[in-house]
């Protein structure tokens, strides 16, 4: 288990709006993708069925600060770290990084707190439960881990 | 019934993109969003519970034409025919109209051919049905008076 | 000037994710869309050229808490507070308002600092720059007109 | 040069919808993610500034055919054949493919035409242009080699 765990892409044309940069709701969606590319390298999904539990993780809180704006086609480095795992919801950091004449700058720092739920098939409806112990293990595993990088 | 049905929609920020205009791939979201709003002035929904059937509209083939930019807040109206209705799908046809030095002018041209499918509920899986009747008879009715207009 | 400044949306298909409920980066561009709304309402534009400026509002910070889930089809009022003028930036609350039940609920609430800047036309580069006296003197009326709603 | 060009990508969740399947709208932003990856493998962007002229291709028509839904984490192809250079424009045909039980199937077929214009810096005004023997040159030797493949 890598003690950081981080994706990189590269900011695509759609992902611009016409001040030239990357619109900001698009850093939301990189921190998404971040956090569900951590749980398939434990061996998770997001959209996961366990016992007769169809587990989800909606959103409580997000938020993130934007220092410098990103470009079409720059590669950025999306880095995720595990900060508090609780009974019924997990809460992420991420930094966003790339390369700005040949130095590495952060360009936005973020955060997710994940409410772990189950959901009713027929109705969607939502239930907090605990998080499964699945789950459980791997993130403290992957938490742990991290604190010793 | 009006002969005809449309919407009007503002161009939004997130929608643009480096180029300053509109990304074409809005063009189709816009499309649906007037199709689900042609559904609704008929008291429909795209996601409808019949009998026992949950229906669905997934897309078989859409296509679009453009022929002039659109640009962030501008004001755009998107017309709605529907051009044929068959035993298993209905095919729309769409306009996009935008005001141009005090003119009238076609912005796009598109197309949607939708597909009537009954979802399964546990697997989401999707498999093709007859249009129910309750669709069918408010889309002839609504097509008959389009052809009138 | 109305003491308080609203828009109200309803939830479009593809704003909804396989969960059933809209996805929470959608949260984010309605804040901003009701934003853009409320410059408009004071005769102003997110993308204003003063004089041989032209300015822009890009994001230094935002957050959302999710409270309850939005659903396809749903009509939401997002509600904008100015919070804070200052010098370079000013902060707006946001709230999201539906109906559950017969009750009015709340079901978000976000906020955005927003900087202003001075876009160089060629590069799109970006440089900080005083609130131009155009918007500081609606803004702060509209601010004010809320502050004794 | 590689006989046929492509990419390979993971459906997020936020591409998915309340039908438990990626909406359709995002199969043409794959088809643009693929086109200007296209462009990158030639040493080209779809963003660039030759002599001093800012060349860009906005969409002409785009259209697509879907056969098979795509779901949250399905690995797929999008493969890219250069189908026609024209003076001013250029016409690709695009192929989705995945493994659905251990066979390799086509979930969807799309076009793009796209015309190459020149942006005026100022006011984003767009003028179509011969496409630029940069681009010309090493797309038809892309061409010939696909044909040869």
């Amino acid at each position: 288990m890598p003690s950081e765990f981080s994706i990189t892409r590269q900011v695509e044309f759609a992902e611009t709006d016409l001040a030239g940069i990357m619109h900001f709701t698009h850093f939301y969606r990189w921190m998404e993708v971040c956090e569900h590319a951590f749980l398939r390298s434990l061996g998770l999904s997001v959209d996961l069925t366990t016992g007769d539990q169809r587990i989800g993780w909606p959103r409580v809180k997000t938020s993130c600060r934007f220092k410098r704006p990103l470009r079409f086609e720059e590669e950025v480095e999306v880095r995720l770290i595990v900060t508090e795992i609780r009974d019924r919801s997990i809460a992420y950091a991420f930094q966003f990084w790339k390369t700005e004449d040949g130095k590495r700058v952060k360009a936005a720092v973020g955060e997710t707190v994940a409410a772990c739920v189950s959901f009713d098939a027929d109705t969607h409806a939502m239930t907090p439960v605990p998080i499964p112990e699945v789950f459980r293990s791997k993130m403290e595993e992957a938490s742990s881990a991290q604190g010793e990088g």
